[in-house]
């Protein structure tokens, strides 16, 4: 017999469909009437700002300073760097009139044609180009080191809520340097950021390397990434940084004098992290049942959920909630209070549970007249089932919660590393790749001589691309497609 | 013989262009190169974290959820609200087009016209307004209270950094509620909420009041305000909250079973406060020498300028400054850690004091060798004049921090009052009104019946407007334009 769960299709029966019914059962986000935009409810926000907030603070304990770009560009602008325009010109919003005008027959329609079309930022390198060469005179002006926290759109035909949208919201870092060695380290330096944060914060384990040339950002000189395994076998690309050396500072003639006197093109660096990252949280830890999150980037960490049977209890099983919540609010967890809220609705005591298991709450502690007379509470935790109940006295429970936080916290990593460990794979004959990829997804290790058209026509036959050249290499060997020398393992993976 | 100032020219001499002044020497925006854009360079925006962060925190403890609605709308979307759509119609930017595309002759231009064009939000209403309706079917789902960060796009023609860009930053609150009542105790503790915050941390004394008809938001039933007078006795409108009636309901069909059993319409409300208090507060509180911050939005507090006048001085001096700092970031003002920063460029020291003068940090500090052997600080506060250099012991210094940035707080908002008060003024005839606004500006406070052309008479001839009728009403009177009775004194002004 099928185990009853939350969210139908399961993982098993029909993967994305089971994503897009965990979004909805947790109120996370939802389509909206504008094609490919959602809009982010709070719940789902609320995961955003506790992510920005500690991103942030790690953005900005590095030596970075926040800003804000217009969100129009010029055409003009976004010509300037030949690649940079091709990558991104089959997905451009463009505004082309600034207002409004009813016709004879009482339409209203676009009126006032601006007389150079603006594009809605697809990202912001072009019109930082230009404003790093406003402030960039000397060497003394270097290194500028800046991050933005904005909306961006790219028109994407095929969209998924989180993962894919026409428009989302990230952080866009931009840096500029005097020397190719300062703008390396930088851009290092963000890829272990981006890798530490999504361990430490979001739980989820990545692999850290550099992207192939095919895979580039539009106009960078290297692309480092980040790569995560979801719960379906398919790889998130889940941060990256660009190297870009001058290509933009030669497209925007961004110069600086030297120390000794010379004029110098500067060096550049770009990086960005979005709201993909809550696509990733949920696929990497959410379950039948509904949506799994951190503790560290939970809205909410103890959900109180009073059982009430008659108007007697309500009074007194209401106080008793207030002052464990008062109590437990008293405890710090990762620096700051842990997070409770009571849900005292007058709906029955399984749906508001099922409710927050499907919200994915860390805790949920249920308190009845039975409870506080022995003054225990009955307490669950997400990551565990939820039959898995436990009998804690009051003081235990209060003494315990940053404990058993750490304690879910450190779990899910782990779940997520077993799992990916379990699903990464060295392969050593071509046959064997293909066969592997006919059947199965997940991480595939394997030799490549380096040539694009290998990969390519691995594109083409499976879909499968490589996912990076990971930074922790392997030693050299022999290309399993065509024979030749190879530096280094690389991974493969179908991917979103 | 003049007083040389930092900033030229000065306010006398000419106060748009010292604005203007004040805001490029403080580095705090710039214009770009996309018309009424601005680019919020480091220090502006951190004004603005600080401003956010605190507004943030009061609009959470009073039980509202933050969230994020498309940045797009659809045409159709905004045309279901009549006098919305007539309001916002000669300022929308509207995308036409969603990709690029090389033509014969190699010119990239707009490709892919959309089916139904798309206004980047002015306002967002109406795209809450659909979003409403799909959540709320029962009165437990009310009330709604949410509140979104976004960027907000309405096409200038004249524009002026912060107080009027194309594009500016802002929070847009929207709720619904069961009750008319609720909705306006809602309109109303809100711009309360805004009213003591502008008070608060931005220090500017603000006047609550209605705003007449002819001032209303497009298809809002009432408009409430906080007004307040800058250096050029010149009125800003720094916040507003908007009572909607039952006319977003109505257009988007946003109705609940009530607990009796039946259907009804939602009440509605809406509310923002945008970048534009930044460009309130320069106006407030800068001098000659440029920009003076409130030290809860500061981004600095306490700027450490270390004089060295040689290497050998040069460790020691470095080594001292920074255990100062450690010393202040110890301390806490408006809750949080005190904000230091040590300047220790190779540039003139005269020159590193008037950047920091410049730029409004709070209080400078000055460390050489003879203050180290003494045990002593030299320290400056902004408000002060740059001459009135205080001795402190260090200790002093670190124990009295607190201390000094809560009076400098004080003293602005008190100055500011006192300007304000000496600027308002009560005229009861009309030949006295005409004469004052002929030769002066200021807060002028009289009586009017309430006649919407006496308003649009004095607007064509004055270029003033009523700025409000204040929630602290005087008693009743005699319109000074018509004789007729009038209800209470009302606001006017020149305004930005």
């Amino acid at each position: 017999m099928a185990k009853k769960t939350a969210i139908s299709p399961t993982r098993e029966e029909n993967y994305p469909e089971w994503y897009q019914q965990v979004i909805k059962a947790a109120e996370l986000a939802e389509t909206s009437s504008v094609r490919g935009c959602m809009v982010i409810r709070p719940w789902g926000f609320g995961i955003w700002e506790n992510l920005q907030q500690q991103l942030d603070q790690r953005i900005k304990a590095t030596g970075h300073e926040n800003f804000y770009c217009p969100l129009f560009i010029p055409l003009s602008h976004l010509e300037r760097e030949a690649k940079h325009v091709e990558g991104f010109a089959k997905e451009c919003a463009v505004v082309t009139h600034h207002r409004l005008e009813k016709t004879a027959d009482n339409r209203l329609v676009p009126a006032g044609e601006l007389e150079e079309p603006l594009v809605v930022r697809p990202t912001s390198e072009t019109i930082i180009g230009e404003t790093f060469s406003n402030w960039i005179q000397s060497y003394r002006d270097l290194p500028i080191l800046l991050n933005q926290w904005a909306n961006i759109v790219r028109w994407e035909m095929r969209t998924r809520m989180f993962l894919r949208t026409s428009e989302f919201l990230w952080q866009e870092g931009h840096t500029a340097h005097a020397t190719e060695t300062e703008a390396r380290q930088e851009t290092m330096m963000i890829l272990d950021l981006y890798n530490d944060f999504v361990h430490d914060v979001l739980a989820i384990p990545t692999i850290k390397g550099e992207k192939t040339e095919s895979e580039r950002f539009p106009g960078a000189v290297g692309t480092y990434t980040i790569e995560a395994l979801m719960q379906d076998k398919k790889a998130l690309q889940a941060g990256t940084s660009h190297f870009l050396g001058q290509n933009f500072a030669n497209a925007f003639d961004i110069k600086y004098l030297s120390e000794a006197g010379s004029e110098e093109h500067v060096w550049t660096t770009s990086w960005g992290a979005s709201t993909r990252l809550i696509g990733g949280l949920i696929m990497t830890h959410s379950d039948d049942d509904g949506l799994v999150i951190p503790p560290k980037v939970a809205p909410q960490h103890v959900i109180i959920l009073p059982i009430i049977h008659n108007d007697a209890d309500k009074v007194r099983t209401l106080e008793h909630c207030e002052k464990l919540a008062a109590s437990l609010r008293k405890q710090s967890f990762n620096n700051m209070p842990v997070r409770v809220k009571i849900d005292a609705r007058d709906i029955r005591g399984g749906e508001k549970a099922w409710y927050w298991v499907k919200k994915g709450a860390p805790i949920r502690v249920e308190i009845g007249p039975k409870e506080i007379d022995a003054d225990e509470v009955s307490v669950t935790r997400r990551d565990h089932s939820y039959r898995d109940r436990q009998k804690l006295k009051t003081n235990e429970l209060i003494e315990t919660i940053a404990e058993q936080l750490t304690a879910m916290q450190q779990n899910l990593y782990q779940r997520a590393l077993t799992f990916r460990e379990e699903n990464t794979h060295d392969i050593d004959s071509e046959k064997d790749f293909y066969e592997f990829f006919k059947n199965d997804n997940g991480f595939v290790r394997a030799h490549w001589c380096g040539d694009a058209n290998v990969e390519a026509k691995i594109q083409a036959d499976l879909s499968v691309t490589i996912r990076c050249l990971p930074s922790e290499a392997s030693e050299a060997g022999t290309c399993i497609f065509t024979g030749k020398p190879s530096k280094q393992m690389v991974i493969f993976a179908r991917s979103y």
